[in-house]
């Protein structure tokens, strides 16, 4: 398998996928539809809806009804990226390399667009009724999405992060690092492997160990962002490094030094794909996307 | 009817149900947590949950089934007023007379308590899958409170509303001002009496019509405030008068006088009125309530 014009023809699949349920820039509304879509079109890597793509079709899925979920995704993820970036929070104008939402658009428009793109992750989530497929699955993953976008998911995560951005005036030992990690990045990559089951209509026991395979995926892939910042440099990784020891974060890095970090990461993975070892179904391009995520450059 | 009576004990009932579904306080995301239940038990009308009440009684529905969406589109319209109230949009550090959440919890956990609610809100009202009820009215209550909510509802009407604060700059039309209206204000109080209906099982046209009814009300209503904004006192209204006229904000007053702008408020009100007088069922302390917000004092 070449893995990287595998990847390629996921993210073109995944690009015309979202362009499709984007919300067209017509009315006296259309200001705020164009800084969503703009944000929309900032160049992700598109992650988390290739992974429910993947996890649907490695359960035999083959339905459109999981395009929608993966639309909804992906406008979740965004809305978080344009509210962390707004000057009460990270204070970022750049992000990949274009102005951030708030910078294009002003402050007011950063936060209604980013309100407007999880709203309409459900308006858009919503629309899975509207196809030929087990109501059941789609309440259930409804439910997923939004307890894992939630105070008890990503929303929570974020929430807790901001004490440890404070500049290292609390703190913070390792289970509520790890609290962060799960929540602020690891619950929505959770999200899409468990709705994917869920929609092809998998048992339960297969989407908890989905929910497993994101959980120790995400937590290796935020380890690893605290080994990059330390050891790449700003023209790699494409932002400044040094950053967290700059603001005095606590990261996996301060805990258990790169060496300890690297290994973490190592042993994360290692798990997560022993657990999509024991699953049936075309996994081939999942298992190298793990590996690639957890040793990546940047 | 002692209108004040049966309204007390409308308010009393939509607390306690309030009070049920909102998230505990425990665990690390503790302080959003408690943040969400700052800016929920800091004093509305609870107009919205009211009205769906109201409405789901009116067309013979008794089951609580109605309660995860009466919770639901408070926590919708409180996220609205905590992300108002950022200095990225109105900048206000009160309401009703108490701190807004960003001034007790800081502005980054206001972003995120915003953020929250509004994620709350759809966990909240995915838990009527739970009750025993059709599935079908609860697939399409979900919809509409989605679509009133998002930037074709009550968040496009406050983007376009934000346009309207530059100081004037740009020059409001009255078929702009409607359309912020309409949607700012009248969206989210369409939806508490469609949803209302739709999960009592009621037929599409009575859905519309129920529609209608919160178009014209939500309209008058918004008119109203422009009024009391000239023509009241900061002690009657506990907020500040002539606002309006020092942000150079185009209203209906200034489009059509305050007396053309009284004759609106009643021309509306008499329509929603004959609306809801060609209904079926109990709508005695409806038709108050309609009356009472048009000529409401404060």
């Amino acid at each position: 398998m070449n893995f990287d014009e595998e990847l390629k023809r996921r993210v073109e699949k995944t690009e015309e996928v979202i362009r499709r349920f984007l919300p067209a820039e017509e009315g006296f509304s259309g200001h705020i539809k164009e800084a969503m879509n703009y944000s929309m079109n900032a160049g992700g890597k598109r992650l988390r809806p290739i992974l429910m793509m993947e996890s649907y079709r490695m359960f035999g899925g083959s339905h459109a009804v999981v395009e929608p979920f993966m639309a909804a995704i992906e406008m979740i993820h965004t809305h978080s990226l344009v509210h962390d970036d707004l000057p009460a929070i990270d204070g970022d104008e750049y992000r990949r390399g274009k102005r951030t939402t708030h910078a294009v658009y002003g402050e007011a428009m950063g936060v209604l667009c980013g309100d407007g793109l999880l709203n309409y992750a459900y308006e858009t989530a919503l629309k899975g009724f509207e196809y030929p497929d087990n109501r059941e699955h789609i309440m259930l993953a409804l439910s997923v999405l939004a307890r894992k976008t939630g105070v008890d998911g990503m929303l929570g995560g974020q929430s807790v992060d901001v004490e440890n951005e404070k500049d290292g005036r609390i703190k913070i030992e390792k289970d509520m690092l790890d609290y962060i990690y799960l929540h602020k990045t690891a619950a929505l990559l959770e999200a899409p492997l468990m709705i994917g089951a869920i929609l092809a209509g998998t048992d339960r026991g297969a989407i908890t160990c989905m929910e497993q395979i994101g959980r120790k995926m995400g937590l290796a892939f935020q380890i690893r962002d605290d080994i990059l910042d330390v050891t790449s440099t700003t023209e790699v990784l494409g932002k400044p490094v040094f950053s967290d020891e700059k603001n005095q974060k606590t990261t996996y890095v301060t805990l258990l030094g790169v060496e300890g970090a690297r290994e973490e990461v190592h042993r994360l993975t290692e798990n997560a794909l022993r657990l999509l070892d024991a699953l049936e179904g075309e996994k081939a391009f999942l298992t190298e996307l793990i590996s690639h995520l957890a040793y990546r450059d940047k």
